[in-house]
């Protein structure tokens, strides 16, 4: 393995996905595997990491190894606080692998390392302040001011998807109703296109076979890129609704750029158009201000991964930094 | 006058407020006197802020001038780019007042000139990240990150007042539907006693004479002093609206701190019980995190003209680091 390369590892919620990173933020390989899932002994789950680590390198030397998880981690970046999808409950994760790995780890939130690698390498780069929303199965985020992530006095900052959008509206994963995540996301993709069914034709109704709870995200996608009318409204709606959740991000925080990665971002201006068309609409002082570029992620569902081993690069350099353990080195 | 004293002017709709400030922070004296209002002439405002600052100093050395005003300023804190209850637009303020009166001036908004004040001096001083909110007519606002008051790319970043908590909601200035102000301010305050009027015994009858669009914020404050239910309902209203709103800036920002300044934040406890209440029921995993705490600001409606004074002192220490110009002094 080449001197200055790094892993990065995400582990989402279905997915484990690693990956070597060269200096520059370029993915050099990758493997994956399923995620064992929450009701599973950790180490089940550690054991899974340590597996894909091994594929991914071999007898190869690893400099460092970032994680990024979908969890809430603490302001430390030592802890996996809770994840809803993982069995880690305020548990020492970094530690724990760091011994178990004998190489400097590195732990983060998946959406904050999503973050990190767009304002490092992506589409954040060199603006100094800019919000990056991902759009999967819910909404994830990350803050960027003075070309760092924003984390918080918890380390929780940029939970965007959990902002209420619609007083008693539609119930969250979170106990809360109307979070912005149950109308713009992989999840509201697939309700306002089931929703639509039967209101019109729509070869929706053949590719969930005439079974409405079938419906899937890749299936809205395939039929709105075969021009089915349904499919698109159905876009249009989470564009809509992401346009005005981000035209309250700006008013908040006026960035420089909003970046939209995540799994959904991937239909591009299908999504992203009405969206523009929304936070225009919605947003105050749109005539006496620059409104921020509304643009697509770089790396895409590879951020986390990208951002992890960066991450894990920088805690490198800092222990590079600090003088010797043990009397004069 | 002193040595290390400095004059901030706060310019609103209705009023301009001016004070000599100290170097702790606090407020030596201050004058005031009516906004001429938006129709008339710039030069009629600024002959007002000239009176007002000559009625506080005399004859006395003044050796910056700070000015909050009520609009939008620029990101380089030169210009008044727009301001509903004041003439200028796109105007050089700020090079125009110190040529005239030939001392420094820093100009910046009212609002970022409150969570200035309270960041340095106030409730938030010493917490790294504070979410500054003020309840007035509408809300107004300030975000503090790393104990500096993030502006943001235009420099308008905390206008959270338009910020959308209810798609369609009540009609707002802005052009907009359901924003925050309409919810949780002054004018909501209003306006939610207004709905109630009739519906049960109120002494607020008797004070608006049975003329319900008489009714003003400070009869509800009246009331809900001496005991009324009604008044103290919309009291609990635009508290259980505030709670929630900030929940959403929780999510985003993951703040060390909540203050509430603004004339509305006056009623105290009778505001921030049911905010309170409201923010911890709204705010996703407030099980997992040390959820902030929310106080009411330190300097209330003097608030601008503090942050502004101190405004003109750090200009005032920029300009004495920078190199004399026209050759060696």
């Amino acid at each position: 393995m080449a001197e200055d390369v790094y892993v990065g590892i995400d582990v989402g919620g279905t997915k484990v996905l690693a990956g070597v990173v060269d200096n520059r933020g370029r993915i050099l390989r990758t493997v994956h595997r399923a995620t064992p899932g929450r009701r599973v002994d950790v180490s089940i789950v550690e054991d899974a990491l340590t597996e894909a680590l091994g594929e991914l390198v071999g007898d190869g030397v690893v400099r460092g190894v970032g994680l990024a998880a979908a969890g809430f981690v603490d302001v430390t970046g030592e802890r996996v606080m809770f994840a809803p999808h993982l069995p880690w409950v305020d548990s020492p994760v970094r530690a724990r692998l760091e011994e178990r790995w004998q190489v400097p780890v590195a732990l983060e939130n998946d959406a904050t390392a999503t973050a990190h690698a767009e304002a490092t390498y992506g589409a954040a780069s060199g603006v100094e302040d800019a919000v990056v929303v991902t759009l999967g199965t819910g909404i994830g985020g990350g803050i960027i001011l003075g070309r760092q992530v924003h984390r918080g006095a918890n380390g929780m900052a940029g939970e965007f998807g959990h902002i209420q959008v619609v007083p008693g509206g539609a119930a969250c994963e979170c106990g809360g109703h109307g979070c912005w995540e149950q109308y713009a996301s992989g999840n509201a993709l697939v309700r306002f296109a089931r929703e639509g069914l039967g209101t019109r034709p729509s070869i929706l109704e053949e590719l969930c076979e005439g079974n409405p709870s079938a419906l899937t995200g890749p299936m809205v996608t395939r039929a709105a890129e075969e021009g089915d009318l349904l499919a698109h409204e159905a876009f249009g709606q989470v564009g809509d609704w992401l346009g005005v959740g981000l035209a309250n991000l700006v008013a908040a925080l006026d960035p420089g750029i909003l970046v939209v990665g995540g799994g959904v971002s991937a239909a591009g201006d299908r999504l992203l158009e009405p969206a523009r068309t929304a936070l225009l609409s919605s947003l105050v002082g749109a005539g006496h201000r620059t409104v921020p570029p509304l643009v697509v992620a770089r790396f895409g569902a590879q951020a986390g991964l990208v951002g992890a081993a960066d991450l894990a690069r920088q805690r490198v350099a800092r222990l590079a930094l600090q003088p010797p353990r043990g009397g004069p080195g």
